[in-house]
């Protein structure tokens, strides 16, 4: 009889053997001896992306300097790499753009959606949302200081009950940050809607990493971030979508001059620019927005339902390998265990999570820690294989076994974790 | 007796070899056959941002990834290259950071002052301010309902008068982007705090073009451009400053994670970070901020009385080469003729603007054009030479002579001009 451990070899083998999206790992530059499961903190780096940098630098700012904003097509960067987005997360043509970070992107699109929602008050969200989605929205009220309202719920259960014609904006993440949960968003747009409330999605762990319906859901704004499952690069510029049947009347209270309708023509009042573009703000940095542009190139052809499967192959294989290596060791699944509930990532609390977390990155299987005692592993279906998701549960299994985690040096925090 | 442009390529070269701050050009890519003038537009590339942003893209983020937002520095970047800015500009010590754009501070800058002055409802500013800045007044002003008012003087005499006990804040830019014109940053400084209102300066064409005192001049607020004379790069972070006896007050609307008090903590409640960081928003691009930081090497050890000294001398010397060589030609000087009144740039009109701007880029000199009829020359001291500024102006006065831009080809009008 085989040993457990050739059993899980001999099944990653035979799943990464069947992957038909394997080929895509290639277009990584996956660091050696590293198993980076931490994609939905920061994606890794294309060497498409690598390449398009250094012609942005040496050629379009060194050599073309200023004509770069039209020759090489600079100004229409927001546009056309928010183009490439719309298609992996189901916005119609003209409905998203990249820009700015998403936190900033946050604001713009709840101020226009508050603004539509007038004789409403209240912002309903979850506790548990990424913090500065709340921070963002707190800072807004504050400004506003018209009484507006941040109601939270404590379980994604709670939320229906909140909902109510006080409601203006039911502003969710699709994917918890900590444990992966994945909202319905067909489901949540409706209930706003029925209750005469506006749905504002964050799309910060979905995009890129399973298909997004904007359109088809009902979103009526959205948001998201470029440096994680998308590849961007670190702070990498986030985007922002606008229903179309919102962008007329949408006003966004940060007016630059990029969201003029003639920013070119430098006049004294300011004139909302058609469409989704009115959302721009200042200057874009054409390294950041070039990078994630070409990063893009990674999902050109890519089926999204293909991806998906894939994702949920992956996290379904992990779940099975720790729970199979590491049973009795104190590890809890925090993510669903039913597929259809669940991102591209998979949590577990443990009493020591963060020096395990810490012992993992020695090891060369980084996956990130979340307070107080999550870890947590993104699994990104372009670059990740099943020998990765099985490399790092045997890893995970080794450190509770030897109990080598409880070295002192793997107690010291970061601070960034 | 020698001809004229003899006389002119000896003065040039006389002034280029004494020029102390030659060596610093060499730390430049320029491209070959040209004649840059546009560095208030975008910056030239060094060789050391080059260098750097491989690095940062290979081994950072290709090889590091998530572990260098702490083992490459990553998290302090905003603060760090903040500090470096805020040498050139007379800031204190932690009272300035580089990031989002140059719009997006201006909303944060000009809210917070706002706050400050909850009695007073009335921002002046010039007519002839960077449109942007007017934009982002509006859109604040409109987005707090509260019936704030942008007064705009037509005149820089008439701001004085504008300037009364309603005015909550006086905002202005402190070279204007047309004409070059230097406003006096301490007496109108002074002028708005006898009045009880705050100061906002917009350094976008002061930044690394001339010694800025923020702190001497009594500036409240004040925000920046990095892609143009601090040569950061195509959409360039921008930076912000807040005096530091407005710290511990201020308050700004965009309140995301970077700005908390303790970002990595996920705490649910905002609360602001101690100090100006409290004035950052989202995740920054490190890409970005890094080719601004590496951009920056080239001012180190840069005596900024001597960079103004080249600077005079350069636009002094530009203007006699033109008035001289383009005699009779329709050019008329708009930049204030004494030295202390302009900042780092020479502005002629002339009816065919467009078209001359247009055929001097053909023949290897750019400048820019800012409508109706503006030919706008910037001088970068850390690589401008006196022989650049006598091949534009030797140019110019034989396109003007041969009337060669009047050809058809230079009529069309770009996006971006």
């Amino acid at each position: 009889m085989p040993a457990l451990s050739d059993l899980w070899t001999e099944r990653a083998e035979a799943a990464d053997h069947a992957d038909r999206l394997r080929p895509l790992r290639a277009l990584f530059h996956l660091p050696e001896g590293m198993t980076y499961l931490d994609g939905n903190s920061l994606g890794c780096l294309t060497y498409g992306a690598r390449a398009r940098l250094r012609d942005v630098v040496d050629r379009e700012w060194g050599t073309g300097l200023i004509a770069s904003w039209n020759q090489a097509g600079w100004v229409d960067l927001p546009a056309r790499v928010g183009a490439r987005i719309a298609r992996l997360v189901g916005a119609e043509e003209g409905a998203l753009v990249a820009c700015d970070s998403t936190s900033v992107n946050l604001f713009k699109v709840l101020a226009s959606a508050l603004a539509l929602r007038p004789g409403r008050r209240v912002i309903v969200s979850e506790r548990s949302n990424f913090p500065t989605d709340l921070y963002m929205a707190e800072g807004l009220a504050n400004l506003l200081n018209q009484g507006h309202e941040l109601r939270l719920a404590d379980h994604a259960d709670d939320i229906p009950a909140l909902v109510t014609d006080e409601t203006a904006v039911l502003m969710l993440t699709q994917v918890n940050y900590r444990t992966g949960a994945l909202h319905d968003m067909a489901s949540l747009s409706r209930l706003a809607h029925e209750r005469g409330a506006l749905a504002l999605w964050d799309l910060a762990h979905s995009a890129g990493a399973l298909p997004v319906d904007l359109a088809g859901d009902g979103a009526d704004f959205a948001i998201g971030c470029g440096y994680k499952y998308l590849n961007g690069g670190p702070g990498a510029p986030a985007f922002l979508y606008v229903a179309p049947c919102h962008q007329a009347a949408a006003r966004q209270p940060l007016s630059g001059w990029f969201g003029h309708a003639a920013p070119f023509a430098f006049e004294t009042g300011y004139q909302p620019a058609s469409g989704v573009t009115r959302f721009l703000t200042g200057t874009p940095s054409v390294l950041a927005l070039s990078a994630l542009d070409a990063a893009l190139d990674a999902f050109d052809g890519v089926d999204m339902a293909a991806l998906r499967e894939k994702s949920v192959a992956l996290t379904r294989f992990f779940i099975a390998a720790v729970e199979a290596l590491c049973a009795g060791h104190g590890l809890q699944l925090v993510t669903p265990r039913e597929p259809a509930r669940r991102g591209s990532q998979v949590s577990f609390t443990h009493p020591a999570a963060y020096a395990l977390c810490q012992a993992l990155i020695e090891e060369g299987v980084v996956g990130d820690f979340r307070a107080p005692d999550i870890l947590r592993f993104g699994f990104a279906p372009l670059y990740n294989s099943f020998a990765d998701a099985l490399n790092a549960a045997t890893t995970i299994a080794e450190l509770l076994a030897s109990k080598r985690y409880e070295d002192e040096r793997f107690q010291r925090r970061n601070t960034v974790t």
